[in-house]
């Protein structure tokens, strides 16, 4: 079953708010087997209406439209959608009486504009908006269904869960839809694909991967659509394995995991503690580790060691690799390692210093070049990146390079069997 | 004239992420007189990249594509492209070289998909990518423009700023309109819509202002369309200059300032060093600070203290301290700052601590509560956020307003007019 979203709204058009709401519309339909085949966003007046609702019923069993609803804005919206499924406006007793009983609540008075905003199509049954004053409409129109739901998130989502998802689900019985998503770092894009292209070339039809690639690291997604075999979920779960399989040393998590959660969780069941010292990273790591809640079990804290004076007063830095070898050099992230282990007390520590421009750049060091370190009371080893020109993009590459660096450390010296559960 | 946006990829119809691209293409391109009528998201297959182009064709004078384009997908949306465009695929060696030593700066070797990914439309201009692989390509047909971009964000962004818009306000010159973006930080949209009610109110038709908040900042745009005057960027500045008087104490900077290299070229030009000592922001202010090129001459570092075993140990926050008052608590930033201004050696130093959340809150001091302090030798000034729920809301919101408690205190304590030229 296809599904084609509309988003009516200049807000969108003119780049002042992001579309969030189709992003969550895709998951929600895509859960309960609907293919979104479209999305189409238009100004609030009537010919880019009419044109989206006639070009999505192209292609689309069901047609969903957000937005152009609401005290100020729906008399468009409302008129089209009559209009175009063969019905007419009347004014609507039950949603003015629930109008006024919302505002009642808030201790104020409807205005001129909620009555106008009690005028609904007379062939379109109504859902309830228990989060605001616009109920949604679904009409039946040539054996397709349209719907249309305030833009508010809150209001939508509501609508949605409550009204439109379990209709859907009644109307439509779910079709045989699954995805998997392997999540990979270590590897370019390109690389990967080389790898697994027997696999690839051997999925049946049905079955079609994605290659989703960010900062490093690379999402391999399964999808398996329209499977004869009612075993459907087996089958996609064993090609799933057959992929995992052969990233496997690349793979840090499935779906919506995030490396630096997966990282934490590492840390946390081997009882470690991690502390970061960062030079040209500025920060960025530490504000990664700590974006996850309960980051506190595992992660003591660092320093932004951005000057030599504190590599040296902090670190322990010596005066003379600076002189000799530079602030990015090896020696110089290897004694950042140890005079963190040594002056921050954690078990596991992680330096970087590098240059991420777009100053700073020389013919044996040029603008991103990055040196890592990460180690433990035992050992200290490094890694030389090669990053790009550009400041921004240099700091965020070397983050996530750092997170599967530190993932790559623990899985080579504190193995699975030695947590202790 | 107008514009239309096209979207492919799947990974957006299935909501796996979020169209950020499309809003941020549409305010560049609202910013130089161009009217965004339509944005369409379709499948990566030849059906749906086909019709959303006939459809952007009908209303738009420029239709610019985003995705369907990289190593391993950029096989259809070329194909396509070229065969709707009336062209052909041919191998182009210039781009193969550029990505060989694309490749080769980052030591490693392109594979088959790379040259595979050199076959070029022969009808279109190429857009050089200086962040990637994949150029863009610039069509001319029927009288219009097609512009297909890879679409990874930074990509784009680089390709739509370098070679797009340039090219696009080259073939189509904007008549008499212009913006002018105030900045400000401090206080909410409603304040300062009611601070500047009678000048809004006073506009002449042909100026708009919108208000565009976002984590405490506020800008405010004056956009002039269509005046019938031909200094009409004298009027607009003539109104510009009203409203930044209005809002004097809070305005930060104007058009595209950021706030954290305004704070940056303050401290420069004071000769003054910066450092930071971060809890619950983990690291996310001294990034904010160090994401400017060329703050090493004026951010020495900072400690992110996590736990409170380095608050005492780095910082000399007193055991008493965090057993009486808590770790979040005006008492522990106030010592944060005097042991960060003891041990890293700055002039001016900002400490945080706070509950970003989700755990960690309690009745007292419920999730979201911030302490703040700022200070130099001379004496520290405290400050109370009661921030939301959401741990990484609170994280950007907390670093957006330390920027600007940072402002605040160098314009307080160190006036301009004792900088030194």
């Amino acid at each position: 079953m296809n599904a084609h979203l509309i988003t009516i709204g200049d807000e969108i058009l003119i780049g002042q708010i992001v579309d969030t709401n189709s992003a969550w519309m895709g998951q929600q339909l895509n859960l309960n087997g609907v293919n979104v085949t479209g999305i189409s966003t238009v100004s609030d007046d009537v010919g880019g209406i009419q044109s989206a609702l006639a070009q999505g019923l192209k292609s689309a069993d069901v047609v969903l439209i957000t937005g152009g609803l609401g005290p100020t804005k729906d008399d468009i919206t409302k008129k089209v959608l009559a209009e175009f499924t063969g019905g007419g406006l009347v004014f609507h007793e039950q949603t003015y009486q629930r109008i006024e009983r919302f505002f009642h609540q808030l201790g104020r008075q409807p205005t001129e504009a909620h009555r106008l905003q009690s005028f609904m199509p007379d062939n379109a049954v109504l859902l309830p908006n228990r989060m605001g004053t616009a109920p949604g409409m679904w009409f039946e129109f040539e054996g397709k269904v349209i719907v249309s739901m305030p833009g508010v998130p809150y209001e939508m989502k509501a609508i949605m869960q409550q009204e439109v998802l379990p209709r859907i689900r009644e109307r439509y019985p779910v079709a045989r839809i699954a995805h998997r998503t392997l999540l990979t770092a270590g590897e370019g894009e390109s690389r990967i694909a080389e790898r697994v292209a027997d696999l690839e070339a051997a999925l049946p039809p049905h079955i079609k991967l994605a290659y989703l690639p960010n900062l490093g690291r690379v999402r391999l997604r399964l999808s398996s659509r329209g499977s004869q075999s009612t075993d459907y979920l087996d089958e996609l779960e064993g090609w799933a394995s057959r992929f995992r399989e052969r990233v496997a040393d690349l793979l840090f998590g499935e779906e919506e995991d995030r490396l630096e959660a997966v990282v934490g969780q590492m840390l946390k069941a081997h009882g470690l503690w991690l502390c970061t010292a960062e030079s040209c990273t500025g920060g960025y790591l530490a504000h990664l580790i700590t974006s996850i809640p309960g980051s506190s079990a595992y992660f003591r804290g660092g320093i932004v060691a951005y000057s030599n004076a504190l590599k040296m007063g902090k670190l322990g830095v010596r005066e003379s690799t600076l002189e000799q070898e530079g602030a990015v050099s090896e020696a110089t992230v290897r004694e950042m390692v140890a005079g963190t282990l040594a002056h921050f007390g954690g078990d596991i520590a992680i330096a970087i210093s590098g240059v991420a421009g777009p100053g700073g750049g020389s013919p044996e060091k040029p603008v991103g070049t990055i040196w890592l370190a990460v180690g433990n009371r035992n050992g200290t080893e490094t890694r030389l990146l090669q990053a790009g020109k550009d400041r921004e993009k240099n700091i965020e590459y070397t983050g996530a390079h750092a997170l599967n660096f530190i993932r790559q450390f623990l899985n080579k010296h504190y193995p699975a069997a030695a947590v202790e559960n």
